[in-house]
């Protein structure tokens, strides 16, 4: 059972999942996930009462992957819409686990650890780094893991959690920052950026579906994150998109602000991703930002036809 | 607005809000609260969806005690219930605050706090003792007020979290540690107990009461311990029942074994509570067993009569 199915990452891990041997059965409350051999769609609206139930009754998953949450850029980081999202969440965990579910995976996020920077500004590490959101989002986000986790150890069901840090690709909602820069650069308008002297972890977002599915059909337990485990400054992503785009003159790095409460570091310590889960990513940076490019050309033809 | 109404706590809670000159809307479920000049009485389970946000927009209230959760004896430590009230509290706190209350004050628990004896046993303090919940309740209640605290700041709420030690009195129910041996006293039947060498936080449920209405009245933020700041030993506790009760030949200390995984130590720092919010017990445990102990005689008409 795959929730958020037709989001960001949801749409691939469709695939992901299907690629994998799982018998996906894709629930959407808005678009309608691709549809596919392997796929089952179903229509729900996760936060309207007893939902989860009716659809955990209906379907009887032995594996929950559950990406839906409230994500709007821009108002995702204060919105209330995170309350009611833990509870869903926690309605819907406790009800697969109630008709017999073994194996849940949840989407977490790097907002959950501390903003500040960390000492040597090391990657963020699951065990070691402080649990400290800075944000509404990261704490909903943090705290339904921990009650999951508490659950699920009481419960006898195998849980994860998978960090999300950075990612990008095609279809990534527009207003963020390679999403706003790949649009601009095809459209052969300016790309105004902040100085982009932050250092990220970077991941293209059908490897982030990829590493859910194999960390929903592995045995791993507790929170992983889920990045690439190589560290870039947003400077030298939005550089590489002007050249691959051919179009390295529009891209004005320095004429936004940094944005306030932005970590200058905000990279992943991948160790239990490779090791334990055995993961890694299919994807260079160049490629996926090849890719995501060839997206929004195909999104802007007129823009298209002129290259 | 008070939730739990018609629980052991809520029970108490109507009077001391009403004496405090509040206008009292009580909340209960399953059993009616006391009615009384200053109190409204309403029905409603805030389990059900939609329960808060109706039962908010009818009262409109501008302060908020919620005191209701699952509290079974014996189930409530690990039950999926747990799960169910952090929803519905976030429901109710959401809908309070959308709807323009601007003060709430929920009920927490000692067990949020590390069950591990702390150095030198020191007694918990809510700035300095790790929050370490070893059970699913507690795990409940810690996330909930993370996410209370953090919609609070984002929501423009004054929200306020009390944390309840040890407590009993009239009304409590049975099978819990002064209930169960009052009870047994009063019939005239033995009182099996552990060695009873817990070091505890003990508080008269009618002062919790009061100290919660203390604290809604009060503008203070934050996590504040509900409790005596008087460190008792459970023997101790047992032994003067024996005596206010004439009958210290019943007590049977160490019949039972002491159950597992419980401290050794849980006592309270009470600093914020005494000096912030300026409040203080008004019963001493002797006058509290006593009262008590009158309660249950008053259960027991026959027993009751031979006194």
């Amino acid at each position: 059972l795959l929730t958020g199915a037709s989001g960001f990452i949801g749409r691939h891990a469709v695939g992901a999942l299907a690629a994998r041997g799982f018998e996906v059965h894709a629930v959407a409350r808005t678009r309608r996930p691709p549809d596919g051999r392997a796929v089952h769609v179903h229509s729900a609206d996760l936060l309207a009462p007893g939902a989860a139930a009716a659809l955990v009754a209906r379907v009887r998953p032995t594996h929950l992957l559950h990406l839906a949450w409230y994500v709007q850029p821009g108002t995702f980081w204060s919105a209330p819409d995170n309350l009611r999202w833990v509870g869903a969440s926690l309605d819907l965990v406790r009800a697969f686990r109630e008709a017999g579910g073994a194996r849940a995976v949840l989407a977490g996020t790097c907002a959950e650890y501390a903003w500040e920077p960390v000492p040597d500004a090391a990657p963020r590490c699951e065990a070691t780094t402080p649990l400290e959101p800075a944000t509404l989002y990261g704490r909903c986000k943090l705290s339904l893991w921990q009650i999951v986790e508490a659950y699920a150890q009481s419960a006898g069901l195998s849980a994860a959690w998978g960090r999300v840090f950075l990612l990008y690709g095609p279809g990534e909602p527009a207003g963020r920052l390679v999403s706003s820069v790949a649009a601009a650069l095809v459209r052969g308008e300016p790309a105004r950026c902040s100085p982009g002297e932050q250092l990220r972890d970077l991941l293209h977002v059908a490897d982030v579906a990829d590493a859910f599915a194999a960390l929903l059909a592995s045995g791993v337990t507790g929170a992983v994150n889920v990045a690439s485990g190589a560290p870039v400054r947003l400077k030298d992503v939005v550089l590489e998109l002007g050249r691959r785009a051919d179009a390295g003159g529009l891209v004005r790095l320095g004429a936004l602000p940094t944005p306030a409460n932005d970590p200058p570091v905000l990279t992943a310590d991948v160790t239990r991703l490779r090791d334990e889960v055995g993961w890694a990513p299919a994807r260079t940076l160049g490629v996926g930002l090849d890719d995501t490019l060839r997206w929004w050309r195909a999104q802007s033809p007129v823009t298209a036809g002129r290259r």
